[in-house]
């Protein structure tokens, strides 16, 4: 069970709004239980790093069901270590992602890149509670 | 000069609207000129590769400003063969994505893929098309 | 907005001078606000991996708007050490590089490498203050 | 015995005024006998993929000593192939790079990319000729 597309569509745009409103800019991605992009944007004047690192945490969030904060203590664990060295760096166990859950389900996760790691984090649940 | 938000955006949107009015399932990235993601869709029941297909058609695109289709006949050239390893696969010189122009300058390419090569680049024209 | 190559190489020469004057043999790159060479030029003697740690250091300051030696305390965490693996290596948070200006825009960097690293950091220095 | 800095940065300026007077918008790379960089330029509106791609044309240059459009015969045999791999992409056996000779040494080569291929080379040739 993933997260649709029509979901992941006005998560992100709650996103942006909320991020618009805080006056900050940022890349916000949605991807599935396997970490895989469902959909992303990049706010004008985002640096290109945010894409990735958007989606990094989205993956690290989903890939444990966890927020990507809670992560943060186990980053240097070898575990994690070595799990990132598998995906090339692509899974980032720091704040600024959420699991989006269905029920019990984890469907997806929404990471946030560009301003503060605890803002990124606002800006995430602020996407997640549009869809209830 | 690159490509905004807004922009790519509403390239999607028309973009998915011309994919569904095909019955055909895609993944949809919007690039800018240096070839970072600024929007994508990957819509539901498309495959995971075709998220990061869809962005290396885009990036092929961009990377010589024409459409990657005119990118097969030197898909097997030295450099292009190179430079695709250097980027570690993420340029894909296969049809499916068009270049984004502002007058004169590519603003950024848009990739598609998930149907057939032709089809991907019918769902890419339309998007841009949307723009004008 | 990017560097101009002519202002580069104004850069390029200003900081190559003042090296000499110090008695130091290094490499020193320019980049743009992507991270990618605009110029760069390697002193003679001065061994082949300052090349590459001067660009490093280039595009970890640009990455972030720095100086690199501001990056130092997080070159640790992990959207840092995820975000170097993404790029094979090719970001370097430690001091020697900082971003250089037009107003309030950056509009690249320029990284040295070879000598110690607040050397390296000063010849850099010197180079952006034959731009005013 | 390696091409000097000062050679390097003569060949560079030769090879710009040269390519301006063509009309041409182009990256030009001069390395060493081991295919390091000794310095390099990327034009102003040269795409970023010129710069690594100049660089590579030399490297493959000096790593045979001949021209690289003499390597384009030999870029699918084994050896070339494993090399380019060892290298990950960063030898690239394409016309538009010529060695740097001092009476029968190779001291570097030249690479330049963002032209046609052989407006490339004749662009690397006006830079060697500038020495004697």
């Amino acid at each position: 069970m993933a997260i649709t597309l029509a979901e992941a569509e006005q998560i992100l745009q709650a996103s942006k709004a909320h991020a618009t409103q805080m006056g900050l800019i940022v890349a916000i991605a949605v991807v599935d239980p396997r970490g895989d992009l469902v959909a992303m944007i990049r706010m004008d004047g985002a640096l290109w790093r945010t894409a990735p690192v958007a989606r990094g945490k989205a993956f690290a969030s989903v890939a444990y069901g966890v927020p990507s904060a809670d992560l943060m203590a186990r980053a240097d664990t070898p575990v994690m270590r070595s799990l990132i060295m598998m995906e090339q760096g692509e899974i980032i166990p720091q704040q600024g992602a959420l699991p989006i859950m269905r029920g019990q389900a984890v469907i997806g996760a929404i990471g946030v890149s560009g301003a503060a790691a605890h803002e990124d984090e606002e800006i995430a649940r602020a996407g997640i509670a549009s869809l209830s």
